[in-house]
């Protein structure tokens, strides 16, 4: 019987998220190794040479970044189908990914929710209220005129479910978590898309473990997953002090 | 009779120049307008959101990252193929390409091809020199080791010619550019492997424009070009004073 696909990456991540939710709607079995990747060790850094997560490990290959493993699992498991079938159909989802997760990344993640929640959990640091503001009030806004500009008046960017909702919703998870809600006043079609793709069972499934994590220091994560059922790997990349210096969590 | 593709972005940018490879090598007509990204006027963020070059526009599609230009040119025009046939081979090529474009791009380009290069000639500014000196001691042979790592002994990284060997072909162009030469008694399958790439007609085609554009401002990019032959564009989307603030050129 084959191994089930190893993940190494904390459900908090959205890079992470957007594979999970690849591997829950193709039904492929995985089992997570879920450590903030400011906790990898030499090993780690050895399979993931940028010190990124998620990291897949199979009977195949091993893979550092979110969108060459989401490519890699469709190839593999082609069903249910997660890319357009039309050919520049599906390079526009692709680049809406991209946009996603560097461009949403960088305000979302490396302002807002880090701002909120990493610096004062991982490195007990205050926020910066000026730079919270600045990226509401500026950077935020932009993004989301660019995405209402793309999105449909209803359902998915792309007719079906794709690679391009999931990546969209798996950022936008973060900003909730950090408490952001879209005006749905003002950008009603990513308000919707954004609701829908969050509504799906795989993102409802993972809801779960996130928001616990959101009150769990990272060095007991393992053990409250592990309370709660999650699907842990047996070892572990973790160690119990965090370094500086990654480039995406 | 179809248009030819067009492309926006500098032949001294190694995501342009990856993009360009492909084109040559897969015998697509296109034409090129030749900006900095610096000096990009608002069409041209309207276009590309990030700001970044390449940005390819055809008769379908407008797309402005080069790993999705490549992957919709090789689904567009297969012949020849320049991704493997392996699903976990092809996996492992996209992998070592978005090593190429984040990392090598982060060391070669905003690093050292940066400080020799572009802030001199765009900024008016002086090189920084103990910047040029930790990125020589510390980054690039921490790149370079890795990618010793991932090389064969002999030819390709995937035996065919690929997206893998041209991404990181490109970047070390610009390494080339900046004066910087491999070490080969260190690394001698990366010396192999770039110096093989980089000796492709497609490469050294490109090669010819590059070398005079390293001596010419940009606001004489366009006109030189011209002069040279280059495969121009009627419009373009330039203006004459640079702004900060993008992330890839």
């Amino acid at each position: 019987m084959k191994e089930p696909v190893r993940i190494i990456g904390s459900y908090l991540s959205p890079y992470v998220r957007k594979v999970l939710v690849f591997l829950e709607l193709k039904g492929i079995a995985y089992e997570i190794d879920p450590i903030v990747p400011f906790f990898g060790d030499d090993r780690f850094s050895a399979l993931s040479p940028i010190r990124r997560i998620p990291v897949l490990i199979d009977d195949r290959v091993t893979l550092a970044d979110s969108s060459v493993i989401c490519q890699y699992l469709e190839e593999r498991y082609p069903q249910p189908h997660l890319y357009p079938a039309d050919i520049a159909e599906r390079a526009r989802a692709r680049w809406l990914e991209e946009f996603a997760d560097t461009r949403m990344g960088e305000v979302f993640i490396w302002r807002l929710f880090n701002q909120l929640a990493i610096a004062p959990a991982v490195w007990g640091e205050k926020t910066d209220a000026s730079v919270v503001e600045k990226t509401q009030s500026e950077e935020i806004p932009q993004v989301l005129d660019y995405l209402e500009s793309q999105a449909p008046a209803h359902g998915f960017l792309f007719g079906a479910l794709s690679i391009a909702d999931i990546a969209v919703a798996s950022l936008m998870r973060n900003a909730a978590l950090a408490r952001f809600r879209i005006d749905a006043a003002r950008w009603p079609k990513v308000a919707s898309l954004v609701d829908l793709t969050l509504g799906l069972d795989a993102f409802a499934k993972l809801a779960v473990f996130e928001k616990r994590l959101m009150r769990t220091p990272p060095a007991e994560h393992r053990a409250v997953l592990a309370e709660m059922g999650a699907p842990l790997s047996a070892d572990t990349f973790a160690t119990r002090t965090p370094r500086r210096g990654m480039m995406k969590i």
